[in-house]
């Protein structure tokens, strides 16, 4: 167990962040520096109905134009599953330690982090479907299948929780890199709409979560202003 | 530099891989296997077309019924991303060293890696369409937009060749985890038609890549069968 002491936190202000409020990939970053106590790091929240991503601060840093766009001193690692592993890897020593080193718990948080985009990929065809697909192409038929797919996901998800029991995290008894990547996933089905009930080990994981300072401290400012009211996954 | 001797190379008859010929995640982790001198690990080819993805053994592995399937011992790691991590951290002194340690050329390393799954989307959404899409739902705007987002991605890949200079592997002057993910997706992309002359830098570095005897030793058995005529990406 890594413990901090103030004094040897390290400073992160010669880090970047440009985000957008409720994205999971963005969310991914900030929770990791806050896990990782990575104090002072700076960051600025940026509006994607404004088109904000496509500035010319975002695209120096990121050419496709895309959030989260992220920089540590020259280096910059956008893509948020190489920029927690980076975080990780440059600063073991600090904050929370998020990757373990024994092959058996290692190869279930690096199996578990990269079945995430897959989640992401499939509750975004479902959510963002209006958002992604231009109107002409829009199928009924295709909406049916996308739901079918989430909710197919979301049960592999519900029963990996149920072996490990309560309490757990999603890759074991610590919370690590595997969660850092899953939670803000789990919280966008939640927040539009995914039902409590029908997913009892993830509503449970939700709130074991959701309580760590590290969450709080990054958690979407727009979703504190409003109810998640959009039902668009309740009958997932 | 690593340099591996005989006596001291790790026999990986521990490892299973199930895998598809062709399939830019399989060929990932068989590349991997190679390069990290994993001799003697077990592999078994299945064919998609026979739906043998879907046979007991590899939903007992991978319960997406998906390949690759992979299982070091116990410890299971289907994602081809996650599994080259894995066998990177767990071999570091064997083989090939696919992961520098200096903050700047990892995170080079890093943002490579994983940008690769967008390179992937964007050419299986073109090349793959007609397995993907079910014929009523197809629409010639998505095919011309698929395209277009596809010839903007490999313009990015081409750039950043073509600014490392000749004889660069993708993320700089060694071959690393960069290159494992990458290559497998470019050769898919020339299989299918993509034109040498129209992107000069990614040929070279193809050509360069594709002679390392990792690459060999795991080259699609089918594609040595029959020239890839395919023409899908010819005006990209």
């Amino acid at each position: 167990m890594w413990v901090t002491f103030p004094g040897l936190t390290r400073m992160a202000s010669d880090m970047i962040v440009y985000w957008g409020s409720g994205s999971p990939p963005c969310w991914r970053i900030l929770l990791c520096l806050e896990e990782k106590a990575l104090q002072g790091y700076q960051q600025k929240l940026l509006s994607m109905e404004k088109q904000e991503h496509k500035s010319a601060a975002v695209i120096e840093i990121n050419p496709r134009g895309q959030l989260p766009a992220f920089r540590h001193g020259e280096h910059v690692i956008n893509e948020s599953l190489g920029a927690v592993l980076y975080l990780e890897n440059q600063f073991k020593a600090q904050g929370t330690k998020l990757m373990p080193e024994a092959a058996a718990e290692q190869a279930v948080v690096l199996q578990r982090m990269f079945e995430v985009p897959t989640l992401h990929q499939k509750s975004v065809s479902v959510i963002m479907y209006t958002w992604i697909v231009p109107e002409a192409e829009r199928h009924e038929s295709a909406v049916t299948r996308n739901k079918q797919a989430l909710g197919e996901e979301l049960k592999l998800w519900e029963g990996y929780l149920a072996k490990l029991g309560s309490g757990s995290y999603i890759a074991g008894k610590n919370f690590t890199l595997a969660d850092v990547v899953f939670f803000p996933n789990l919280a966008f089905c939640f927040r539009f709409g995914l039902s409590y009930d029908k997913y009892p080990h993830l509503s449970a994981y939700y709130s074991l979560v959701k309580e760590r300072p590290s969450v709080q401290a990054s958690w979407p400012p727009h979703w504190k202003e409003s109810d998640g009211a959009q039902e668009v996954l309740k009958d997932i």
